[in-house]
């Protein structure tokens, strides 16, 4: 089983076979999950598992990209959420998580609604029993010292109403090719999850074979623990079966003018490590009415 | 007093014109640290102050760097901690700081020996008492994980071995201007806490009026924590009275050759956005015997 979105039907039928409840049934997938990692630098392999109020079981595993800086990496318990939230879950109510989480992905968690409540089971032994991501991060720093409390939050809907007029750099036509994944694209930029810079950015990637996987930028309050769009997008790839990296042919990056946290040229310097034959198309957009 | 390292006999002399206790008087110096953070994206000014077993305090403010992804900014409490390991303090024993630190700084504070008993205290008035970094993050991840208990640690003496014979990707001959320049990089990159990826890698930046700052790249168990090489320095630019970034006029980047964690492409990216005018020379040198 290597799904890494597991439908809720699915998930009890699994669960009801192996005879335990749903908060040990998620937490045997912790191991399978963890030899999915991507770890070329550690070598050392995380897996995260999810359940989310829908019934649905998301799973993470960390990623790290030789050659590039660490703070590339993608931690298994972000890859997680970034999975949920781009398959739209609204909640995560429980995770398994292979080793303790750092204090990054404890900061990232802090974006969920109700944050503090998810309850979080380590599966290393050391204690049984789960404990509230309360317990691992008390005396928190998060989005309610910065946003208004009816903000959306990071799993929330909302879009940033990016104007669909895209402006590129390049004056020759836009193949017809690529509107689909420039939609796509703009699309994943509205979706971004971008409220302290408000420069919301998505990509989508194409493949040799024609697929297409888009993710969208998520930040965090404490700035640094935020999942860039790039790596949004590889987590949509390694989610649906994505093999190696070097089957991805073209990237569309959406973001807007002018922005104070640009993602461009970032973006076109990992990709030359990560899939160097990809070409990049950057568009840039006009900030929305929301912004 | 806008000092960001203040000497023993003169912090013990402050402390005693002040009246209050070491830990208070440290605690009075977070607002006016705050002060000079230089954060023009969040305009949120934070101020860390930490005492060494020195005597000696240190400061540490954010910086933010418009144009670039947010995982380029230094928070306060790393700016304090590389403030201290640049200038050789062994141990920090009390630390504190205007906001709730974030998980990420949580992380990053695991690299000091006996991180857990590190005292730290909040000043945002909701905690009057300090409480130990086991406190703010329980069931840790860190150092003691992945390395030996004998290794050096991040405020701890080592030195990378790298080899002096540099190698440069141009053929002609390096000017003996650069030869000081080129020798304060390397001792930078010697010194170097690079672990887990075993890259070290360090900077030098020198400024149109001749003075020279010298950084050295910071990692932690967690990888994305960790400080870059120029952040380290620019942490020693800060530190020294720099003003503005553009006063940097080169920049000299040492770090070993086909590294798994290279730097010197995101380090012209970000000097590009930081410093336009600066010249980045990138030396690649061979690992040394450490390695
Ligand atoms: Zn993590
Ligand atoms: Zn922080």
């Amino acid at each position: 089983m290597e799904e890494f979105v597991i439908e809720a039907v699915r998930a009890e039928r699994l669960r009801q076979a192996s005879g335990v409840g749903m908060e040990q049934f998620v937490a045997s997938l912790v191991k399978p999950t963890a030899a999915m990692a991507r770890a070329p630098i550690s070598k050392f392999h995380v897996g995260a598992v999810g359940l989310g109020s829908s019934g649905r079981i998301f799973r993470g595993v960390n990623l790290e990209f030789k050659g590039l800086p660490l703070n590339h990496s993608v931690h298994a318990e972000q890859f997680l959420v970034a999975n949920a939230a781009q398959n739209g879950e609204k909640k995560l109510v429980f995770i398994a998580v292979s080793a303790a989480p750092c204090g990054h992905c404890r900061q990232f968690l802090q974006e969920l609604r109700a944050a503090g409540d998810i309850r979080i089971l380590v599966t290393d032994g050391k204690d049984p029993e789960p404990q509230p991501l309360s317990y691992f991060l008390p005396h928190r720093f998060g989005p309610e010292d910065l946003l208004h409390k009816d903000f959306p939050l990071l799993l929330e809907s909302r879009s940033n109403g990016l104007h669909p007029t895209l402006t590129s750099a390049s004056a020759t036509p836009v193949k017809s090719v690529f509107s689909e994944l420039q939609r796509s694209a703009l699309e994943a930029a509205n979706n971004s999850y971008a409220p302290y810079s408000r420069c919301p950015s998505g990509i989508t990637l194409a493949t040799k074979t024609g697929e297409s996987f888009s993710g969208y930028y998520m930040e965090s309050a404490a700035y640094n623990p935020g999942l860039p769009p790039l790596q949004a997008a590889i987590v949509a790839f390694v989610c649906d079966g994505g093999g190696d990296y070097d089957e991805i042919e073209t990237a569309i990056l959406v973001e807007t003018k002018d922005a104070a946290v640009q993602q461009a040229p970032t973006v076109h310097l990992a990709l030359e490590k990560i899939a160097p034959s990809c070409t990049l198309h950057v568009y840039e957009v006009s900030a929305g009415s929301k912004f």
